[in-house]
């Protein structure tokens, strides 16, 4: 979602979806409007992602003092310069992460069991989309702060060196080789998928999530239909 | 509710409350918070029930349009003056409800069983808080538009002739005859009772819902404990 | 559009649409917000039509002071009950809308023709969803105040004791009714329509505008065309 | 002030300015950024006049709980229509205010002078701006829930038939019969006064209380003086 | 304070708290809200305090633009980590905070001792809760930057190996080498603290501050005593 | 600007300006309405360029993908320093910008030319305010990434060793190297200049484009001119 939109919320969890993914990367709402789309999607029964500002401890703390389900976290490079923010995910003796006695605790005292079940259940997924992140991504996956990896193709296809992404040989290379390693490491791989040939090769490659449908693209397929059904 | 909070929202579920009042009269929170709040609400599995602004058309309006499962009208006079806005809580041909294509409605077009089942279940509830309302109040609940009474105990005093609302006699014996019309009329009553003796009388006098807890109440009663225990 | 939504408002001046319908009605977005599409739209060339709360002097007073180029009153009823919202569109001596010294007057002291120009200029349309405005409406489009109409074909099927709006028979009949009085006193009507057989019948009844996209129409239909092509 | 500008708030309250008039009617902020101003003003000793949205009950009574100083009601018109407007602003029995457990009470339980301590302090000032209430300006102010009027010259100037208002000899005389009748009736009088010979006059006519700057006036003033001085 | 309550804050101010703590690093309210508490707080006599998002720059720099009275700092380390980030809270030469002719400068320009007073006055307060912090106490209190410390004990116990917080032996021995080490430096030092046990200890050990009531607490208490004394 | 007031942008696009500076960095003002005065100033014709809140690059990010006109970055230090906000300015192989698709994109696919077309239209212009910038400010401009610079007298008189900015000797020595600079480099700089004597000094150096005027300094204006003028 690109917008704080309740109302698409609401759309989208009756159509049958699970997840929404918060685009705050490129769009970040307002503070109030965020919490009331992770306290009202949860209450939908979808879980919710949060695409951060930046790969920094700042903006993952935020994102899992709101109670969301992952964090995935854009535009990150080598594990090493990452491993801050990484950090931020998981509450020490794992990580660096601060406790908040507010919504991520459910407003009250941690119970013995609070501490590793927050490490467990809420996602770590760093993006892979430079080229940095792409050469390290290996480590990356085997690190233990990381859940698994959200491809980022676009991005992805400029930092290495291509003119724009248009899933074509390169970019299929490119994919299938952080499928296959995040195969290896076990952990599960996910990417935005809008082609219909896009959707069939991340299945085919084990993608554990595909996000498959973006706000604008909503609204402009929405908006070409009524044109092109227009009686003039 | 008195602030639209959704802390308080979901502490007050976790705490096994099933019904929030919001409190639209006296505070008027912001469309976007107002719509965070019901969409979170019922997502908890919260009943939301607006004490709306006035008695009038426009504000019940908003209050169906926004999904809530009942509708509070407050200062409501005689029924004469008020069925201009209990109408507005109920679609043709028993009142004069506007169609919202919205969230009313899950965004989808009206099933066969739409606006009967609308009528059925979002409940209209006028105020009993003037002395017309009070004189009127057999007629009032006669109104097949009318589901029940809210009773509003300290602006009845006042209007009532008594300089304030402190349960006494007075206060006592008006609730008691409204209790009694509410019954007869086989209708349910509500009230909000904030001492251990009212919510013994109006629990004795068959009340169907008691409301138990004001926001500025919590934050006082909770202050006032944390200043009795600190240590100087 | 019934969410304060700037990205759909480029799209759609993108899209070459030239008029866009705020539905307050329905919706109620906060003023800062409300303030803000009405700017931005104007910037982006659209003509701004707000479909306010309810037929009311100050609702009609909050639009005009918006500076927008079309009012829209819904639930009209007779003309001897809605004169004084139509009115608040009006300055004196036509009507009695109050000047303000801000948005509709360009932050200036008003010229010699500003308070003819603005009653030319920004349209009063009533809408016609109401059993009493369809019985009503000769006189209504004979009022100097209104400058045209709006058919509300939802609520006006079911105020004239139809079970839904379909597009039968009845519906169209009425419909037909309003454009030949419209004609007939020389002012345009406007209706929203959804599909081609609409499109196609107020077309040749010679409506001057038709609404032919809502927000959550177009939100679904994207979100159906992404199902329909999604591969599994 | 004409937007809820906290800056231009604490810059008044240095320069010396004892009383704010948040001009509601024609701008509406919402309601979060309102309460925020009303709290702030106060804070910072500032006397708070709200310009409501319209003379009905619903608007007053928001007014008043949010612990206004004076409600300045627009586009009053006989004293006949406005009762049920101006009742709203004095508890009862002088009028039919409804108690609010918030704000305006301090979130206190009501002392026993509160309702008369509210009822002298919070000001109620209807506005003469119509031909109507020019009429009726002796009955309005012999009316006890009247503490004073607020002339509004520019709508009286329309309303009385002039083409604008321009401080010609009709809006002065129609300024001193008022400024007359309020002394007569032993009230105060207040008026915005945006120039000299305006400020002389009402000055001399006895007013209580002169309104002297409007947000937009002092950033066009503002931007007309860096322009004149500008170094091309 | 956890949410951008302008009502806990007057009920905070009239039961005698003299200082408000903004707990904006774990809730992270809008920027207008955030404005509207520290010039509410400010004209309601409170002393704002603001507990940022992250010990960087810019979260300091826009903490100071709001005119606050103390920065707190989470999540410090080590000082040579922590430096650019505390030398943003004092003016050249001392530090590197950068002037804005705004809030924090009353809208005015600077008198000659504009930049010394606010750097007496604006007060830095690192927070020690990380076993680095913890490590190197001695030399954030040796630091001119800094003003005084502020103990965050849950993330302490956390990050120095505990399980969890519990006031237990190894807490107070932390607590009591800070305290001895604040006085010492001469500096004060600052502690939430919420049950008597506590209170007692910090008081004993010399604590400046003690912050005692958090809004969540306020809301769980009070509701807590409102089921406890319901009459079922 | 200082606040996110829409009515300052179309007085101000009314009186002839051409350009807009936001000052996010110190201020910063919500998502929202930060998004709704871009949208509006392009609309009005107004070029946006926006103050961000640090050299950072995820400040930059959110700037270009508001589709600013010119990102001026403050608190710049040496190249080496600021390289990689620099370079979140600029789409690769330039520089490491992330592309997004939304309103920097017209929500459309990017055609050919458009990530060159971004490159050169979006300026970065690096402000020239602490003394690590003025020292390195040659290799700063040299760099391929640096559109021009835009030059901050107060702090860069407070970090170059001076009391206070009095556009003194040395503050114009400053300037005019810097002025030599940008002009043997052949890239344009930009300057604030609140008084005749600077915009005369700037103007025969050569200054693109001279900021003359702020919002708090209109309203302190205007607000001296009322009381100067005030008739007592």
């Amino acid at each position: 979602m690109s917008t704080p939109n309740l109302d698409l919320l609401e759309i989208a969890a009756d159509a049958g979806f699970r997840r929404v993914v918060l685009d705050i990367e490129h769009n970040g709402y307002d503070a109030d409007r965020r919490e009331a789309l992770v306290v009202a999607a949860r209450g939908l029964g979808l879980a919710v992602c949060a695409k951060i500002e930046a790969p920094e401890p700042v903006w993952v703390q935020r994102a899992v003092d709101l109670g969301v389900d992952a964090v995935i976290l854009p535009h990150v490079g080598r594990l090493a310069e990452a491993e801050a923010a990484l950090a931020a995910c998981k509450f020490p003796p794992l990580g660096t992460r601060s406790y908040a006695a507010g919504r991520s605790a459910r407003f009250k005292a941690p119970d013995d069991d609070y501490f590793a079940r927050q490490n467990r259940e809420v996602l770590c997924l760093p993006m892979i989309e430079t080229a940095e992140a792409f050469d390290d991504a290996e480590a990356l996956l085997a690190s233990p702060l990381v859940d698994g990896i959200f491809v980022g193709p676009f991005d992805l296809a400029l930092t290495r060196g291509r003119t724009t992404y248009g899933f074509v040989d390169g970019d299929r290379a490119d994919i299938a080789r952080l499928a296959a390693l995040a195969q290896a490491a076990g952990k599960p791989w996910w990417m935005p998928t809008w082609r219909p040939e896009e959707q069939a090769f991340v299945r085919d490659h084990g993608a554990a999530v595909r996000v498959v449908a973006a706000e604008h693209q909503l609204l402009s397929l929405g908006l070409k239909q009524v044109l092109d059904t227009l009686v003039y």
